[in-house]
C-alpha cells in the first residue's frame, strides 16, 4: 500500500470515528433531557433520585446486551455509571421537601464550604433558609429567635462556643451540628437548648456534588420524634444514615482522622527537610507511588489551621501516636537485625487482622488507577 | 395526577432511557468495529497506537460540540477516554517488529506477573520469544547460548544471583533487566557480559494492561546503539522512557519504595495491636480516608516477601527510616507542649516545599473520588 493510500485510509476511518462520536454527544443530550423529565416526576412526588435497585436493572441489562454484542461489560458499566453521576446532579433542580410546616432554617456558618451544601440542599426542597456568619453575630438573636431548625456548621476549633454563645432558641426549634468530632458539639447543644437536639457528621467533604450515595452519621441527643423529618429529608437527598453513639464515632475518629493527618504531616516535613528533586521523585513513580504521593501532597494544598484543629482537639491523640511511634521504632530494630522472617510474620498477621478487606482495598486501587490513567491524573508535572 | 398515571409516566420514560442506552451499546460496538480496522492499519505501517496529539485534537472538538448542545463537556471527555482505554487494549492484537533481524527473545522469570506481560508485546510484534523459569535453569545454556536479547525479570532479591550465574551469552546478545533497584543489577550484567546492556525499570504494576502511556526508566549500561531498537519497540508499545543513571534511581527509589511500604507497614501493624472494629472505621470514614484506608489494605494482599526484599535490599533504608521516626517524635513533642502555632508554621513551610504540585494532588484525588465513586469502589464491606 503506498503511503498517500495509507494516509487516505486512516483518514476515511478517523472521520468515522468522528462521526460516531458525535452521535454520542446527541445520545446524551437526548438522555439528559429524559432524566431531566423523570426528576421533575420525581420532585413532584416525593420521590428519591438515587434507587439503587433500578440502577443495578439498568447496569445488568445493558451489560448482557453489550457482552451478547462483542462489547466490554465493564466498559458499557463504566460509561452507564458516569452518565448517571452527571444526571444525578443535573436532575434535581428541585427536591420535595419533607416538611413544609417548617418556615424557618437557619445555617450558622453557612457561607463555608460545608454549611453551602446544606444551604443549597434545603433551598432545592423550597425551605426558606438563611445564613448567620460572624459578621452578623450581634444580631444573632434576630435571625435565630424564630428558627425551626438550626444547623451549627462553623470550624471545628469554634463550635462548642458558638453553641455556648447561642440565643434562647424556640422550645420546639431543632438544633443540630456538622462538625467532625461529635461528643464535645452535641453535650454543649443539649446544654444550651432544652428542645431536640442531634449531632451529624457528613462523611463527605465539600466537595461532593449534593449528598446523593454519602454518609452521614446520626448521634441522638433528645426529642428524635421532632428531628425525624430532617433525617428522611435527608435520605431524600440522597443519604445513609448511620446511627451510632458520640464516643464511639469520636474514637474511630482518633484513628481515622488524626492517624491519617498526623502521619502525613510529619511525611511531608521528612521530605521537605530530607529535600529530595520533588521533579525526580514523581518521575521515578508508578502510577501507586503517585497516588501514595498524592494523598501526601494534597494535605499541604489546604489550610492549616484546619489540621491543626483536628488533631490538637482530639484527647486520645498523643498516647495513640505514641503507641504508633514506638512500633515504628520497633520495626526500624527488625530491619537493622536484617530480621527478614520476622517482619514477614507480623506482615501476616496485620494481613490476617484486615482479612478479605485487604483485598478488597487491592481490588479498588487497582481499578481507581486504571480511571485515574484514563483521565491523564497523578501524571508527571508538565 | 393519580398515582397510577404516575406510575405510566415513570415507566414511559425509563423506557426511554432504556432506549438510548441500547442505541448507545450499538455505537460503542461500532467504535470498536472502527478503531479494530485502525490498529490493523497502523501495525501494518509500524505506527505507535497512542497518537496524543490526535487524542487531544479529538476530544476538543467533541467538548466544543457538546458544550454547544447543553452537555457536560467533562462529562463527555471522561467517556471519550474511557472509550479510548478500551480501544487502545482491543486494538493491539498486533504490534509491528521493529527488528525483524531478532531471531530469539528469552526472558527470564517470563512465567512471573511482570516477565508475562513483556512475552506478551514481543510475542505481539511477532518477536520468537521464550520463557526461562526455574525448573528449566539446569539447562540455561541451551536456552540462552543462541539468544539476541535476554530479560531478566525475577524476583528482586534472586536477581543479582540470576545474572552472575548466566551462561556465556553472544557477543552481540542484549541483556537486560526490569527490577526495581538498578545499581546493583546494572554492574552484575556488566560484569557477567561484555556485549550490550541495559538497565530497565518499567513504572508500572503486572495490572497495567500493556505499556500504554506509561513510564520506562531507562539506566544505560553499554552498546546503546544496539539496543536502541528495544528502545523504540517499547515506545511502539506506547511506552514514555525516562533516562536517568542508576545511582540517581536508587536514590530516588529509598523515598518512594522503602518508606511508603514501611510506613504503610507499621500503620498496618499498629491498627492490628491497636484493634479497633474495622467494619466500623470504614463505616466512619469519607471517601477520602476510605481512599488512604485502602492504601495501607492493599499491602496487606499481597507477598509479604516481595515488600521484605525491597525494605531489606536498600542500603539508604535504615538511616533514612531512622530520620522519619525522630522527626515523628519530635511532631509530638509539638502537640504535647499544645504548640499549634509551630505546628503551622512547619505545616507551611512543607507546603512551600510541595509548591504547585499539591494543589495538583488535591485536584487530583477529588476528581479520582468522584470517579470511585461512579463506580462504587471504596465503599463499606457488605
Amino acid at each position: 500500500m503506498s503511503s498517500s493510500s495509507f494516509d487516505q485510509q486512516l483518514d476515511a476511518l478517523r472521520s468515522q470515528i468522528d462521526e460516531a462520536d458525535s452521535e454520542l454527544v446527541k445520545l446524551l443530550q437526548k438522555r439528559s433531557s429524559i432524566t431531566k423529565q423523570i426528576g421533575q416526576l420525581k420532585s413532584q412526588h416525593a420521590l428519591p433520585i438515587y434507587v439503587p435497585e433500578r440502577e443495578k436493572a439498568l447496569i445488568e441489562a445493558r451489560r448482557s446486551e453489550a457482552e451478547a454484542a462483542g462489547v466490554s461489560g465493564d466498559l458499557i458499566e463504566d460509561i452507564l455509571r458516569r452518565m448517571m453521576r452527571d444526571s444525578y446532579h443535573s436532575q434535581h433542580a428541585k427536591y420535595a421537601c419533607i416538611n413544609p410546616q417548617i418556615n424557618k432554617v437557619v445555617v450558622v456558618g453557612g457561607a463555608g464550604a460545608l454549611g453551602k451544601v446544606f444551604v443549597n440542599l434545603f433551598s432545592q426542597s423550597a425551605y426558606s433558609v438563611s445564613v448567620l456568619e460572624k459578621e452578623d453575630w450581634e444580631h444573632a438573636h434576630l435571625h435565630l429567635k424564630d428558627a425551626d431548625l438550626v444547623i451549627i456548621a462553623v470550624p471545628i476549633n469554634i463550635t462548642c462556643d458558638i453553641i455556648a454563645a447561642l440565643p434562647l432558641l424556640k422550645p420546639d426549634c431543632i438544633l443540630a451540628d456538622v462538625t467532625s468530632i461529635k461528643n464535645a458539639p452535641l453535650q454543649a447543644m443539649l446544654e444550651v437548648h432544652k428542645g431536640p437536639v442531634v449531632g451529624l457528621h457528613p462523611m463527605f467533604g465539600p466537595d461532593a456534588p449534593g449528598m446523593i450515595k454519602q454518609v452521614v452519621v446520626v448521634c441522638q441527643g433528645r426529642g428524635e420524634a421532632q428531628y425525624k423529618w430532617l433525617l428522611e429529608q435527608m435520605q431524600l437527598w440522597g443519604a445513609s444514615l448511620y446511627h451510632t453513639n458520640a464516643e464511639t464515632h469520636d474514637h474511630a475518629m482518633a484513628y481515622i482522622q488524626v492517624m491519617r493527618h498526623f502521619s502525613t504531616f510529619v511525611y511531608g516535613r521528612h521530605l521537605q527537610q530530607e529535600n529530595p528533586q520533588l521533579q525526580e521523585l514523581i518521575a521515578f513513580s508508578s502510577p501507586i507511588y503517585r497516588l501514595e504521593l498524592a494523598m501526601v501532597g494534597r494535605l499541604f494544598a489546604q489550610a492549616p489551621e484546619l489540621y491543626a484543629d483536628i488533631i490538637f482537639s482530639n484527647q486520645d491523640s498523643v498516647a495513640l501516636l505514641k503507641r504508633f511511634s514506638s512500633r515504628f521504632a520497633q520495626a526500624i530494630e527488625l530491619l537493622e537485625k536484617g530480621d527478614k522472617s520476622a517482619f514477614m510474620e507480623q506482615f501476616n498477621q496485620a494481613a490476617e487482622w484486615f482479612g478479605d478487606y485487604a483485598q478488597l482495598c487491592l481490588n479498588d486501587s487497582k481499578k481507581m488507577l486504571l480511571k485515574a490513567d484514563d483521565s491523564h491524573l497523578l501524571r508527571q508535572l508538565d
